[in-house]
């Protein structure tokens, strides 16, 4: 008898850790940059591929690149408001239909690279519009900024690739710039909110509640999604976490760095509150620890473009709140855009623009690209 | 006598069919480019060689090439007022003579390159000076803006030479933003009017006249050389005309568009009226039905450009009219310039920038360009 | 006697000779770029090495490079205002440092090409601020700004470097804008001036005085340091002269230029005393003389460049003004790098960015750069 039970209990206990293995090993499958499912939906229909390059590009926001967190991310939109996932969705099936009528490179359009800046688009439109939910008619300048987008996208890739620059969110936060500057607050068929810069003085200002502003952090990461609500902000950081564990960290770090960096300031309560002064930041933070191999020293340069970052959204937001625009998220593109072309110490852990991958899988992959990094600089020698 | 008249007939016909023939031949001869003028000139005076390549400047605004055009083009700016008219030649010499004196590359001086911005600068400080014609001290800044002018150009065209890029009217943009900053309204020289954006709400707006917006098409063809009477801008749109027929239908339709989208903006009235709106759209439009071979495809992207430059020039005119100045044509050269870059379908039916001939020539020179291009590209690649 | 007192009076004159001889050799020694210097200090001790190199980061503000007149630079920031010379002197180490810290390139770093920038930084939040003298916490801003001043020198270097356009003086005006947009007059922490553009009208403005004018001339090249004082600005002119006399005759004619520019536009009277009118004007000229062979078509190109400069600063410092943005030394910057981008004839003069040094010995080496330069672009093209 005791014999048997001990089988029972050792069988027991392999299938138990075969199933957690098999979980395990799930979730990996369903982590990092999936790239066996492009395998699996090579021959399927049109509609699926274009869903999964869709939500891929959803995650390229974040610097992700996992339809599941794309997912995850569009669930916690429509959680948020269901307005703002249906203009989401609209917005990145827009610019990526453009794309394919275009005749962009395919393996781009594949990848969600010609999604995400049409979804930001069409997210802010509806975040400033002063209209309401439901107002029809925005539809039309969100498919027309969308596909813009697009175009842009593609010319700036062209200018920028002499450096092997991306083209990032350039193109977004040029037209999302140009739309507010061609509507106003009092425009006929468009109008907006009017904006208020950070630094804008409160004349009844209250006291500093620390708990709203240690709320203010996850905020952050929902804020690049245009997105003011705690729930689908934790979740949005759980899609990215679900991406890469590392990229979340990074996101975390740089929305307190920005949120400390509000503070140090001394800007409104309310940009403090609303994650605003976080998004940025956290930006920043995510594109050195996505762009560069993770090291001590890398981890060192992201807490300083998070700084950078938020720094230059502050001055920034001043600057263009003047003529009542956002500062959307151009400091932290810039500032990205900075590092990636700095020489120096930096510069040996800098992943080729076309190489990079989940973080994690960049440190996996490290001795790989460094071979194929030093074949591709003799080449360009030549 | 019946076999007689026959013959008479016949040849009266002959005759009339030749002289016709002979017409068409003198016209075709006076269309397009007129590269043929150049060996005929090569070895007359100094005088008349400036005057021609001050011609072919005064075309390559509106991205022509053709001395005849530019005649009239000229007698169409006297015709509206001979101040601007005089205003215009002097431009065109100042910065012509400049780039000799400079030394700037003698083919490019020929072929009117360093003409076009000094006209355009010297054209828009005397429509915005609110010292009246004849207003001898004005020559000063008309001649050192336009010589200015060459520096730019040639310190652009270096910088834009890395992608193939014109440097385009971005001189003319520049120096004219310049020279306004430098005064203003009260100035004690040179005052200048306040410029008003064409978002700025009416108090008292009338009902919209139909009419009148139709009239602003062809005036936003005119308004290119800062012309706002109709007869001259007719001429002017006959001088396009007279050098490619199809620059022409691209003109009128980017004038449309632009309007239209004026319309869709609700703009200010006068806006329309007065063919501001028009001429950006106009420009966007020339600029990718000459830069591009015509077909179907680019004559969609064609009209995409025209809407693109359009909206932008609403955009940059309610943000630059904040500190009142005028978004001159900064939208339909930036989106020119971005449309250039583009990658993907229209990319394949894009000229050299050195190879640019008239519409109809590009057509013809197809098979001999892609020839070119293809052994441009290899020893671009080696 | 006659024998013995004729032989006397030759050794004492022989004596006087090769004393005099010794005193230019010495004097000559000390001028130019002293790279004998860096020799010697090899294998010297960190901080003598870091003092050198920070005391050539002080004059690479004015286009030198040599140590001593760095000293005599801060002797006159200090002669000014021991403040001003102490944050001059803490901006240049914090970011001398920071560019030891982040692995930039050594021959960069000894030749003092990190420690400008911050330098510029620390002196301009020190004249802007409002919180006077010995404002302790201004460090904090001051430390942070001069190492920022590294990443954007490292970044935009990479960038420009495609057109052998060096990083100058970009980083510091981007830091101090983005430093003044984030504060602002009314800021709790960091209070600052608010800055006045030229060509605001005066509304009791009294007769010029042309003693004070003229006064502002030498002061202009003092205000390249941020310097109001005559005293030390010709302290600052006579280490320029020290560096090279022909530099510092651009110099003052530079300035002499910027505030003819300044009359001429009718600026406002305090903006001509100060000698802000001709500090960018100084600039642009010294520009054109440092980095071209000196000849008589140069010269006349950097009277040009002084021209344009002043014409711009003032454009600029208007259009900054309206919100309340000082121009510092965009103009000259801007404009100088269009200069080293033109073409024609004035391109064969220039000096790669690499090899330039002292104008005089820029004319020395004149056949021996251009050799090097024929090998370069030989590389280049291949």
């Amino acid at each position: 008898m005791w014999i048997e039970t001990k089988t029972e209990m050792e069988e027991a206990s392999r299938t138990r850790a075969s199933f957690s293995r098999r979980v395990l090993n799930g979730l990996l499958l369903c982590s990092g940059d999936m790239e066996h499912l492009d395998k699996y939906i090579k021959d399927k229909s049109f509609v699926l591929q274009l869903a999964v390059c869709g939500l891929r590009g959803v995650t390229r926001v974040i610097l992700a690149n996992n339809p599941l967190s794309g997912g995850l991310i569009l669930a916690a939109l429509y959680w948020a408001s269901p307005w703002q996932g249906l203009l989401g969705t609209l917005g990145v099936l827009a610019s990526t239909l453009t794309a394919v009528i275009t005749g962009q490179d395919s393996v781009e359009v594949a990848g969600g690279h010609h999604g995400f800046n049409g979804m930001l688009v069409s997210l802010l439109m509806g975040v400033y519009s002063s209209a309401g939910d439901w107002y029809w008619w925005l539809l039309l300048p969100v498919f027309l900024g969308s596909a813009t987008c697009v175009f842009l996208f593609s010319g700036l890739s062209s200018f920028l690739d002499r450096w092997d620059l991306p083209a990032a969110v350039f193109p977004f936060n040029i037209i999302i710039i140009l739309y507010l500057l061609c509507t106003g607050p009092e425009h006929p068929y468009f109008p907006h909110h009017s904006i208020k810069p950070p630094g804008a003085l409160e004349p009844n200002a209250t006291k500093l509640i620390a708990l709203q502003v240690i709320r203010g952090i996850p905020l952050g990461v929902g804020q690049i999604f245009a997105c003011g609500d705690l729930g689908p902000s934790l979740l949005i950081l759980g899609a990215v976490f679900l991406y890469s564990p590392l990229l979340a960290v990074h996101a975390l770090l740089g929305s307190t760095v920005g949120t400390l960096t509000g503070l140090s300031m001394a800007v409104r309560h309310e940009s403090l509150y609303s994650g605003l002064s976080g998004f940025n930041g956290a930006l920043g933070c995510m594109a050195v620890g996505g762009f560069f191999i993770l090291s001590l020293w890398t981890h060192l340069f992201a807490i300083a473009s998070a700084f950078f970052s938020a720094y230059a959204d502050i001055a920034l937001s001043n600057l263009m709140g003047t003529v009542g625009l956002p500062a959307c998220s151009w400091a932290a593109t810039l500032v990205a855009t900075l590092m990636l072309l700095l020489t120096g110490s930096l510069a040996a852990y800098r992943i080729p623009t076309g190489q990079v991958r989940a973080p994690e899988r960049n440190l996996q992959l490290r001795s790989q690209w460094e071979a194929g990094n030093t074949e591709e600089r003799e080449s360009a020698d030549v």
